[in-house]
């Protein structure tokens, strides 16, 4: 692990926050394909030790903690960049991701399409 | 408008829904460049509208509304295609975006980068 952030890092990106952000929806796209692979949550600490770090690391708010993604898995991502939105509520993380995101092991946690009728198992 | 959806498919897609899933993040990228446009909530009325009109339809939270995405701006999103994500709370949505996603006029509004310490103003 990389060391922690300085004080000033920390203000400058609470700065860019929405200031009522508590978890924050944070996109993980595969830096080389583009493909969307999953959508997790952050909270300040999380988003700090991604940064410190440079492994996502999110909070699960299923089991109230900080997660690292791939920790037990070993399907980690290492974090290429990172992007706030516009009004500072929503991040984009640009990973290389080792392994499949998702935990059924398809490589991408959005694989249930829906726009068509048959693909609701109608019709 | 296309016609309203039957109740079967709401039924089917209700299904596929987290049950205590009220508002769901839904990611828009762009479907022929893979970028990534812009973070919203959808909740089923809105999701259920998006799948009818082909027109992404979101949940404002600020206006506490049904927002159409561009139908005061002109700049439309028109939906290629609709995945959910491995446990039914997140949403990816492929779009034909027309015009600028972000409200800012930038193509997309993962426009503020932070993964180094200069992009934060410090360094």
């Amino acid at each position: 692990m990389s060391a922690n952030l300085p004080q000033e890092i920390i203000d400058a990106l609470n700065m860019r926050l929405k200031s009522d952000a508590e978890l924050i929806p944070a996109i993980a796209q595969d830096f080389k394909t583009g493909e969307v692979l999953m959508l997790a949550y952050m909270n300040r600490s999380a988003l700090q030790q991604t940064l410190e770090t440079k492994r996502a690391t999110y909070w699960s708010r299923s089991r109230s903690q900080i997660w690292v993604k791939g920790e037990t898995s070993g399907h980690t991502q290492r974090v290429e960049s990172i992007n706030l939105d516009c009004d500072g509520d929503a991040i984009l993380l640009q990973v290389e991701q080792i392994g499949p995101a998702c935990h059924t092991e398809a490589r991408s946690c959005f694989h249930n399409p829906i726009t068509e009728s048959h693909e609701l198992g109608i019709g």
